[in-house]
């Protein structure tokens, strides 16, 4: 497995792979990588002859009040899991190769941006797009590959590639959960044990809200009235949002259809925690506890 | 030449050039063609294998009060130059090929932008550097070619393709004038016989500024001083701006270097028209008139 830390390593090693006619998947990380991630390389070493993973905690996406200088890292153990799942490059660039001090360019998205988590964290997709098309611009993938856990980065990174034209498939891949239902992040690291527990909160609701679609029910009021309410049970949980949005549009519904999503953040004591399921999939993937 | 009206066109024909090794050169236009644009064609000819020019009035690059409806068009006559100049494929999209009714991304620049003509067309560049990324990734050129008459837009799409990492050679071509000064631009059509002949004052002021360069002066105050007056001389000209800005952020200099900008833009009855010098161009293009 090939470590670069610079822009031009990578473009080299994949120039010549592309010469050799080899197709290209890119994984783009914040590190500090669990399954979720895993999942991620598995499919890109599945469906590409090559796999590209970038770690790089990108500073542009947090905004002044986030967790940025806290955000967890352990390259070590990235290094380890991303040879295990047969990555053949990890870009790991320092900031400095990412971003020359006078960097002033950015990628912005209205409207899809604006909704869910974009309403606490106004710069963060900005950041998230910016970013994301430096490394495709660095990468030239064929395939990139997100989870579907960060169901609104998807949807606006689908958006993205549409609106820009970049020639580039986007996979978004399911959820990866704990054994209790709880969904991998690598956020999941700042839980206290009492946390960690009360953390099953977002992965119950999301079960109600699943068997309530599963029964037939269409309207976004009723649903969410339950799901909040199985949230208020849990005395640590602050609810920021739950919604159900339109799947490509990220704009509230009155009736959802299938491919809507119905999507929620949750602060456990200080750390923000987000869960969601897609109206119609058939994936029942929480274990009812 | 192959006119193509679809964006799976253009990646197919471009697909097929460069899987036999051929290099490929981008000319980006409004249309409405001249001498100005043809120089960039000629450069891509000669520096690349194949050249591709796009002709798209970009309306997100107009204000509200701008000149999208007006702007001229002619394709017949643009089609007969585009093959005397050895262009190969000519993109030429209607709008909604290019946007999408729900289009909402887009890429915008700091700083570069906010000075000369981004005080007036606050939303101009940001307009430019969106069509600019998706031509860049519906072509996927070696080199793209930009006239320095628009040198701010050269500046801005120099920095957006350092930023953003794009992997493409970028290529000013010197203004091209006509026999007595006047720079070429479609906007020239706009203008009575007598705002044509007022409309020299930009390019004596232009001459003006670059004699006093070569007869060593450095200071921004006695150099916009004097271009000014030379401007005021003329009853039909309203100055917007004259300025000396750094040739890479576009940020205004007390004492001006080799490599920074001299510009203006000056209306002459509703016809807004710009023109500049850099410092240390060998290049005195302007008759004395």
């Amino acid at each position: 497995m090939i470590i670069a830390k610079t822009i031009q390593q990578v473009r080299d090693q994949v120039c010549a792979w592309k010469g050799a006619g080899q197709s290209i998947g890119l994984c783009p990380t914040m590190g500090y990588l669990h399954e979720g991630h895993a999942s991620l390389m598995a499919a890109s070493a599945r469906l590409c002859d090559k796999t590209v993973a970038s770690v790089f905690v990108n500073p542009i996406q947090f905004g002044p009040n986030e967790d940025l200088a806290d955000y967890p890292r352990d390259f070590e153990h990235d290094r380890a899991l991303l040879e295990t799942e047969g990555v053949d490059l990890v870009f790991h660039p320092d900031a400095d190769e990412m971003y020359a001090a006078d960097f002033c360019t950015f990628v912005d998205i209205d409207v899809l941006s604006q909704t869910l988590c974009g309403k606490s964290r106004p710069i963060h997709f900005r950041g998230v797009c910016t970013v994301i098309t430096k490394l495709l611009n660095i990468v030239g993938p064929d395939k990139i590959f997100f989870g579907q856990k960060d169901a609104q980065q998807l949807a606006i990174v689908r958006r993205m590639v549409r609106d820009l034209n970049f020639d580039v498939e986007v996979v978004g891949c399911p959820i990866v959960r704990e054994s209790d239902g709880l969904a991998k992040s690598s956020r999941n690291t700042y839980l206290s044990v009492k946390e960690r527990q009360a953390a099953l909160i977002l992965s119950r609701s999301v079960r109600l809200g699943q068997a309530m679609v599963a029964g037939g029910e269409r309207r976004s009021e009723k649903l969410l009235a339950a799901m909040r309410g199985k949230l208020a049970g849990e005395p640590m949980a602050e609810v920021e949002y739950v919604e159900v949005v339109d799947g490509e549009s990220m704009q509230p519904v009155d009736v959802f259809k299938p491919g809507d999503l119905v999507a929620m953040a949750v602060r456990i004591g200080t750390t923000r925690l987000i869960d969601n399921f897609t109206v119609g999939d058939p994936a029942i993937v929480i274990p009812e506890v």
